[in-house]
């Protein structure tokens, strides 16, 4: 059975109008359904507000105990609430979920790399395919935040393309599993046209000339490796796109293990 | 069958060691349970840091979409979420949940009152007693914050005590519901002593006396509409006295629709 995992973040959360289309189309899905989304910008901009510093490296945030407060609020808050009340007035039954919530999905604090320290991010141990199942055959569409929990009872912030393919590898055992990562670029650029599709060879190589940098070398590691590990398809594209590439249209950038031979 | 629904507010919640306390006796309830939370003093703080104004009306607070986004920030993030994952340390199976959440608590925004805009302020129109059945028969223990939906987009704030009680009146048809108000106090006054119980009409003796105030009005209110509507028993109590409590020791201001005769 198919079950159709949407990931949004970046410039879609930050824009009312353009979420309202997407999740419009999210709506309409009429398979089995997750969400899961973002929204690093809008902590970024509330950080800010209470002073606390934005520090980034290679796409990850430095999460401080303030930092981590304030994405409880933003994450599991702010953005997840309105993006379910949202879908609720469109009639789809979602329900919000951080990786605590029915124990959905645990995870470890990342330790210090190279003596530099994430602070309260964690990376996932477990996803806990009983209870998003459960969720599912009642008819719910379950809508992730980027937050995880370590079962000590510390939160922590979790990257949500992370967050994306390892609820699609963990479900992908009983369903067939779609990832469609709305992006706000149309697809994947080899830095001259964007692709229709991207082998793991042509990744590796991208990466290696500096086309491919920063937040999307680890977006498309885990998606790569969602493709190893029995996920059906993962596509790259603009939300817009959502509805024409859940009808099976080739749009925006397909990731494939093994090059086309057409 | 046997359900509690414990609310917690007030100081309670701004006490961590406290709250752990409290935490550990619900995860020990034994009985299916759900758990409201309030936390309008933290709600209060972040209003200041961010410069928004606090103003109250009767025990209600005046919601604009600044203070409606903080509201979602703070009780759907930050409290909730926090809770969640205590509970899980002490293995518990919650799941944290607004009314928008599986549209379990829709709400119509309040009308002005003698020329007062609360603004986003919701009464609460239906309890979706199903989704939240699914939920115990689970396992899992809902903990609810503050907030409903009105089906159209909008994230209401909506008052603890009332999502208690409401919930408690549309559960008694099917359970024996027990309501515990886990209060900053150790029960209800006479302005001379804590009383053991409080029926009706010594409550609206202490309201006419001024004895009872504030926001102790809607709650004790709401408490007494829902023993009228099949609920089995309330109780207002400190918190540490939730363990004894559940174990059916006299503890606390218990509320009676009418004068016991001993």
């Amino acid at each position: 059975m198919k079950l159709v995992v949407v990931k949004i973040g970046g410039a879609i959360i930050d824009d009312d109008e353009r979420l309202q289309e997407l999740l419009h189309n999210v709506a309409a899905v009429g398979h089995p359904c997750i969400l899961v989304h973002g929204g690093g910008n809008i902590l970024s901009e509330y950080s800010r507000k209470l002073g606390l510093e934005v520090e980034m490296r290679e796409g990850r945030r430095r999460t401080d105990a303030a930092t981590r407060d304030l994405a409880l609020m933003v994450y599991g808050g702010l953005i997840n609430k309105k993006i379910v009340a949202a879908l609720q007035s469109l009639g789809c039954n979602a329900i919000g979920m951080t990786g605590a919530d029915a124990n959905a999905i645990s995870a470890v604090r990342r330790p210090e790399v190279d003596g530099f320290d994430f602070g309260f991010v964690g990376d996932i141990s477990a996803v806990n395919t009983e209870v998003i199942e459960v969720l599912l055959r009642q008819g719910l569409l379950p809508v992730f935040s980027p937050l995880t929990h370590d079962g000590n009872g510390a939160m922590l912030n979790t990257n949500a393309d992370t967050i994306a393919t390892s609820i699609a590898v963990a479900l992908a055992t009983h369903w067939e599993v779609h990832v469609l990562f709305c992006f706000d670029r149309v697809g994947v650029s080899n830095g001259e046209r964007v692709l229709n599709s991207l082998s793991y060879s042509e990744y590796l190589e991208l990466r290696a000339r500096g086309v491919v940098t920063d937040g999307m070398i680890p977006k498309l590691d885990a998606a790569f490796a969602a493709l190893r590990n029995r996920v059906a398809r993962v596509v790259i594209h603009a939300p817009d796109a959502l509805a024409a590439s859940l009808e099976g249209e080739s749009i925006g950038t397909e990731l494939l293990l093994t090059r086309e031979t057409a």
